[in-house]
């Protein structure tokens, strides 16, 4: 039956890939409300699609934008000893700008060097077709789908899902499936699919440091009192050790070490610091903490960044200040093992502890996600492997990002729910920057993947 | 003949006052080229003035604003045998902004509280008129001032001075008198005049640690090279010991300690740390070098500030940003003995010994200015603390300031010249800030010291 799904799936391959410019045509870019109409169209395209799965599907109003729902769950169809799959995407996009950098215009797709260009075609509309055409197919040529699946595709991913967790927790009972799959990362090679197992989590802070009551003159205070600069400097410069580790108390107790399994399968990767890595953005040194290799530190080790820096005078040429108040952002990227909560405790601790001569702290926390490490040995990650190798004619390899992706922690947190990141886009694609571009050879590669881990899937059976 | 010519001033308050409000008219914004028309008419002003007393005065074009340049050495009235004395002040203002935080608007000079209120009263106009009033009075009384003297006053002092240097080197022959008279500090207390014998220097840097080519993604990224932001505030946090002294070599080398008989005069003064300093800007934990006064470490201490911050995100909420550069405004104060060129050259040579991990320095030296410290036991110094008891009736105080002023360092390294520096601003005259202000009887003390002053140079025989 597969066999026959991707014959289908080769013979339509120019109306999928029409379909899918029709859904970059639509500017659903949502951090910005001149566009929620657009949002909603964008929305309307992707129930109408799904129901052309033959799934029940709907459009439900948020305090932000639509979330589009669909199941087959409640279908008399609907194979019962097979397992349930949550499938996630967004059909939001970012913003266009700058608008001058594109080459062809973002919202009128192009197709070029075997590509599509257009805002949105890699992050993440051109992967959420992927599933859909593959939905679509089984529909068509089977007339059904063989598992019990769910698809939530929201649109506020790119403007910080608001409405994800309280819609998670209102349709906890639709969602509560096997495991998730997301199409949203890249593939590791142009040749390589990617399963991506692990994910660091994150949690941001916005940190002022009060001084005085108003800005005041260097020369009569210079060197009488804590400068509100300095001060913030020298605290934040504490925050490594000589070795580049963080010298917060705690931070890294909890950090799982790097299986030797895991580290023999990254060491057989094809990876070059310096070409696939630091050289495309100007840096000559590797640098990070001591001991591991940049993969580890990337993947396996937590980061602590400066994000910002603020306070006093910036402009052109000399003010003699010293300003009521400086200030930065800071963020850790989260290994497996660590929590936001525990690290933010540790953190606001660490900074409280620290004599700031009288300047006072005023510590916002931005929010966290959790990082995320799945078994490899799970039958889905087996169905997985088995369904690439299929489709690309590949092994998969098995990777890690230093990234976060926040559903999947949220998905892990409310519903306790893996997720599996199968993404077909490439490093080169420059999602959220000008002149995106989704490789149609990935696009082939997606739907045919979604098509035959669907049958692999539905070799399994489950009872939940 | 000083009696009379105090006697005149006495009677002539009223019209001294109103001809001081006729000059506070004038919007003369120096920064603001939309203001060149009312600079030159304050010119204008001042050399007629200047003319009144007798002196030939004349307006001299610059690159910038006019300089009015006034002088009775070349009449044949000129006492041949007294000191030759230059007055340096300036008639340009600050800007006024923020207009609506004036309760009477700044150029419509208003009097109550016994004083009037206008931008520029008392930083510098003012102050220039209780000058220009003792000269008019002595020209009036006697027929003729009893000293050689030069008046020069400037139009750029609020944007740099910057036509000033080739000024002096233009008009060397003319200059070079025997000591300078500035009027542009402030009074110890309301009712003790002091005469500032040292001022810090300065040196203004701006610091870019530049890093990646790009911006980049900070889970994808952080950790493995080098962030310029946590690079710049390790290496300017280290700009400190535990002791809050600076760490860079020889820092310290040259600065002059404070004598025996200094220290005693300081620990006369009348002077709170907290209530005269630092409660007033919201401060409640004096801090700085260890082992110094507050006075101490204002007055004969350098300082470093940092006196403003800048790089990646600092807007609301968060970006997981590792920016490409990050960069700080660094200045230092310099104690007497140091000299700005060496320390620019030796915290330079710091910057470049920091291992900064592969991110690269650009260092911007915005220039300086020499501390000065002048002696006590000058001829003049007697004459001011003898004039300033007669008009005031109380001894005046010796100090310094933690400010600068770069002319009297410009003045001594292009003339060889020490300056005196006899101020009658009060320190809540909130010049530079909305309600600037100038007390009357700071005025009328101002002008009676002048004249003064002009008789007990008289009394020294001098032969240049």
């Amino acid at each position: 039956m597969l066999q026959d799904v991707l014959e289908y799936l080769d013979k339509q391959h120019h109306s999928a890939v029409d379909r899918m410019v029709d859904l970059l045509k639509i500017p659903s870019v949502s951090t910005d409300s001149a566009f929620a109409k657009d949002v909603r169209q964008a929305a309307k395209w992707v129930n109408q699609h799904l129901q052309e799965s033959g799934l029940e599907s709907q459009i439900h109003e948020t305090d932000g934008h639509p979330i589009v729902l669909a199941t087959n769950c409640d279908s008399p169809d609907a194979p019962k000893d097979a397992p349930h799959i949550l499938y996630y995407g967004h059909y939001d996009v970012q913003p266009p700008d700058p608008l001058e950098k594109w080459d062809t215009p973002p919202f009128q797709p192009t197709i070029r060097n075997n590509a599509v260009y257009a805002r949105g075609s890699s992050d993440d509309k051109g992967q959420v077709c992927c599933i859909l055409e593959a939905l679509m197919a089984w529909k068509k040529v089977a007339g059904k789908i063989p598992v019990r699946i769910t698809v939530l595709i929201e649109g506020e991913e790119e403007c910080g899902s608001g409405s994800l967790h309280s819609f998670v927790e209102k349709y906890k009972h639709k969602l509560k499936a096997d495991v998730c799959v997301i199409s949203d990362t890249t593939m590791w090679k142009p040749d390589t699919v990617a399963i991506t197992y692990g994910l660091r989590g994150l949690l941001y802070f916005d940190l002022k440091l009060h001084g005085p009551s108003r800005d005041l003159h260097s020369g009569m205070y210079g060197g009488i009192l804590a400068n509100p600069c300095n001060e913030l400097t020298r605290v934040l410069g504490k925050l490594f050790d000589d070795d580049h580790r963080v010298t917060i108390p705690g931070y890294y107790d909890n950090v799982q070490p790097v299986t030797a399994e895991e580290q023999q399968q990254w060491d057989a990767l094809d990876f070059d610091e310096m070409k696939d890595c630091l050289t495309p953005v100007g840096v000559d040194t590797p640098f990070g903490e001591a001991g591991y290799t940049t993969l580890q530190r990337r993947w396996a080790r937590p980061a602590c960044d400066i994000n910002g820096l603020y306070g006093g005078y910036g402009g052109e040429g000399a003010k003699t200040v010293i300003p009521s108040f400086a200030g930065a952002k800071v963020s850790f990227r989260l290994a497996a093992g660590q929590h936001p909560d525990h690290i933010a405790e540790i953190f606001e601790k660490w900074l409280r502890d620290q004599d700031t001569h009288g300047c006072k702290w005023e510590i916002t926390n931005l929010g966290g996600a959790v990082p995320v490490a799945v078994s490899q040995n799970s039958p889905y990650m087996t169905a997985a492997a088995k369904a690439i190798g299929h489709s690309s004619g590949k092994e998969p390899v098995l990777v890690r990002e230093g990234a976060t992706i926040p559903v999947v922690g949220q998905f892990k947190e409310d519903l306790d729910l893996d997720s599996l990141l199968i993404g077909f886009g490439l490093t080169d694609d420059a999602i959220h920057s000008p002149n995106e571009k989704f490789n149609l050879d990935c696009f082939r590669l997606g739907y045919r993947t979604h098509a035959a881990l669907i049958a692999e899937f539905a070799k399994l059976e489950w009872w939940t």
